[in-house]
């Protein structure tokens, strides 16, 4: 992967995550954060399943995305902000247990960047793979 | 939209919602059940926001994810259970406010069913569009 | 739809579907243009089928992509050029004798816009549904 | 990769491959079949251009998609047909020169697979990726 244009990139990450609510909201932690690759994990609780008692697809769909996102936000410059476009998700298997999601950008640009994230239980399991498309925003503030 | 198979299709969609825990952990509700066609509506929190304030984009997923899977489900026969296969999301305007997400099967199937969602904040804004793919399990029970 | 920024917006489109080399090898024809909606027509063919006889999904997919690109790029301003980001095809049904892809933006926009793509067989059977991102190059020519 | 139920998967994939007349039509040859990965090489042709002198994302889908089918169709047991559920590309660069399409299983099931395709222009660079859903039909013929 590209060098970051922002050596701080890591820490904007952090940051940029920490003030992310709904990740506290269902107990995610942002593991890792290298130039183009996060890792966010997700420890189960009962409060995040479907009606079958798998974690819910659509919190699976958080993570995936959060991934690709973060994945992306860090080969960007200080001082940019990132939307999401839009993005598919297969599910593989149900998802049981703690999981992981691991995103990278599979293609960095100017405006757009596409990201890829997969999604692993515990188990090794491979539960849900995505792929996204994201849009910066230059010189526009990451905060409300 | 065809006649349902289950003549009591909106009762075993709500019985199945409310085993959803991840849709009371964010607080959605499912409002309307009608052969093929769903809406789920989602009051604001802070607790739902990304970064920036609006709502997390993955939590758009949710609510739309699961409007699909109960437009489909109610298509279905008693005694059979539903898997997401996978969905594609635009994010089509920031989710602000209280939001619904109407589901509406396109293209029921015995084994396949196809459905879109489309997102509305409550200033009519239209804020994502899903379409979506899934799995009847014929004879499967619908609980953990 | 939005009044489109260009009012020889339908000629500019039938000049550059005219140079589309690939909608020529396959026969389609652009039918209709108007401000936000395209239609192309695709007869049947045997030299576009796949190995049972029904036309190829790839080649659902090419006049669906084509529809949506021209329905996007029929709102953009003279002078401009257009590049597909993405796009996600659902198959209905086999597509079986000619074929109409009808192209809608569902959500312009100055760098990046949403459109959507219905085809159908000429028994009316829904043959396919595409959901496709599209982004507009400011100044640019859209030749070679 | 698992082992493929039909020892005669190569020789099934192309004579299946060998009826797509649309294959023919545009210039592809199915030039490796492996169990769970297959590769098809497209020539540069200006006939398969779109209206700025690219490959036609069209086309880029056509070749993705039948990489992504064949890699699927690979695993199948002998008398299985398959079908394309949907797919998603993201173009990632304008197709230019000649093109190879990578099909690779990431998933394999009883009734649904999930297929991946990375297409490549012979100068290395990254065009297009793909992710495809794709359904077996048991003891159902391939041919019309």
């Amino acid at each position: 992967m590209d060098a970051p244009a922002d050596p701080a990139f890591a820490q904007r990450c952090r940051e940029s995550f920490g003030r992310q609510q709904a990740m506290a909201l269902i107990g995610a932690k942002l593991e890792l954060v290298e130039p183009g690759y996060v890792e966010i994990s997700l420890p189960f609780r009962a409060d995040l399943t479907q009606q079958k008692g798998y974690v819910h697809g659509g919190i699976l769909g958080m993570i995936a995305d959060t991934a690709c996102g973060y994945s992306a936000f860090s080969l960007m410059p200080a001082g940019s902000s990132i939307v999401t476009v839009e993005y598919k998700m297969n599910i593989l298997a149900p998802g049981r247990g703690a999981l992981v999601a691991k995103g990278e950008v599979i293609k960095p640009g100017r405006t757009l960047t596409v990201a890829r994230a997969e999604v692993y239980a515990d188990d090794g399991k491979h539960v849900a793979t995505m792929l996204q498309t994201l849009m910066m925003l230059a010189e526009t503030p990451d905060t409300p």
